[in-house]
């Protein structure tokens, strides 16, 4: 293994407070005091739809900002927030470039970064995990992942691109993720996987324990991780 | 400003005694010695019709790599050295991969990453970008440039597509070049321009002292240009 690839959003942050926290931070001071926890959960669960409008070849692609700030518009009545204005609704739409990593992920990085080339492989842009990174002190080879490949995980030709990138055969990289479906479909293109649990990305308990297909590595952490393959 | 990006080959890293010295530990084993300078000097002026031949449409785009061998296979007769094995032809491809930066390169950089995202808008390819970050040490926010909008400088959507990279209007980001043709491309656009002085580039007073055009700023180094923009 030369490389890999992580997915971001649960894996690396914990999209599931920050949103909560964020949308706070920005309706709050509008007056508005919902269930931000369900707030963020209700927005995420409009991701992977959004995604397929792309993946389908219905549209052809745009930043995962784009698709937020449109899911974010379905989500808001359901709460009783009246109409955003467009400064509003881009100020929300950042609350994604604003998460927090989990607490093993700098140290891990590093570790890793002693032996590995490094990239995300998210479904988030590069504006995005370049924020993300600058936040939370990640040192990247370089931002790959649905950008790069203009269209959306789990798509074939995102996970073969990243190790193009890198002038990579998809064996001589690792697919990283909290979430077996995308390490199944790394997995059918040669990449090794590895799960990193993250119990509590749906909330507490709420997230995978275990990996559940057969994967190269299991980890707890991004530290366990590094000790396993560092 | 919010964004700088920067050239490589002769603004970050000093090409032609990196060429020369590389091709030398590849050849000189078997058994050649020749003018290694005026190789690399004429391996890099095969580089602008290299590049034409994508910049004008008449074939898809290929990474650099590809290139730089096609042109190492033109010149390698005029200087008498016999048909190379593809492995041979392969790892002297990769001298560009392992260049030095110029002394003020990393410090100068390191500074500038207080203020603004960093990217390189090379010609170079992801992997060859992050080999040299390797090498020398660089931390980007992101790699750009003709992989990123495949094309080459000084096509148009290469400095374009890096701004939308990051979010960004052309005038909220500022090209940093050893070179004014780029700056004056980069300019007609809108961009912010930096001229920083290589003057050894093509040996030893063969580079430009100073910029052939109006610039925003000018340099005699990275860490001039960080005092004057941090």
């Amino acid at each position: 293994m030369r490389a890999l690839f992580f997915d971001v959003f649960g894996t690396l942050v914990d999209w599931r407070t920050g949103v909560a926290r964020e949308s706070r931070a920005a309706l709050a001071p509008l007056g508005y005091d919902l269930d931000w926890l369900a707030f963020a959960d209700a927005w995420r669960a409009q991701y992977q739809p959004s995604l397929e409008t792309v993946r389908s070849g219905a549209r052809p692609f745009v930043k995962l900002d784009a698709l937020h700030r449109e899911t974010l518009r379905l989500v808001l009545p359901a709460f009783g927030v009246a109409p955003l204005d467009d400064a509003a609704l881009d100020e929300l739409t950042l609350a994604w470039h604003r998460l927090d990593a989990w607490p093993d992920v700098a140290e891990g990085l590093a570790r890793l970064r002693g032996k590995f080339l490094l990239a995300p492989v998210s479904n988030g842009h590069i504006s995005l995990m370049s924020a993300l990174a600058r936040r939370n002190g990640f040192h990247w080879d370089a931002i790959l992942g649905a950008e790069h490949a203009r269209n959306y995980k789990p798509r074939a030709e995102v996970y073969l691109a990243a190790a193009d990138a890198f002038d990579l055969a998809p064996q001589d990289c690792a697919m990283v993720a909290a979430h077996t479906n995308d390490l199944v479909h790394a997995a059918r293109l040669g990449l090794k996987t590895a799960h990193v649990a993250r119990p509590d990305e749906h909330g507490p308990g709420k997230g995978e324990r275990a990996p559940g297909a057969n994967v190269d590595h299991a980890a707890q952490s991004l530290i366990e991780l590094a000790d396993k393959l560092v």
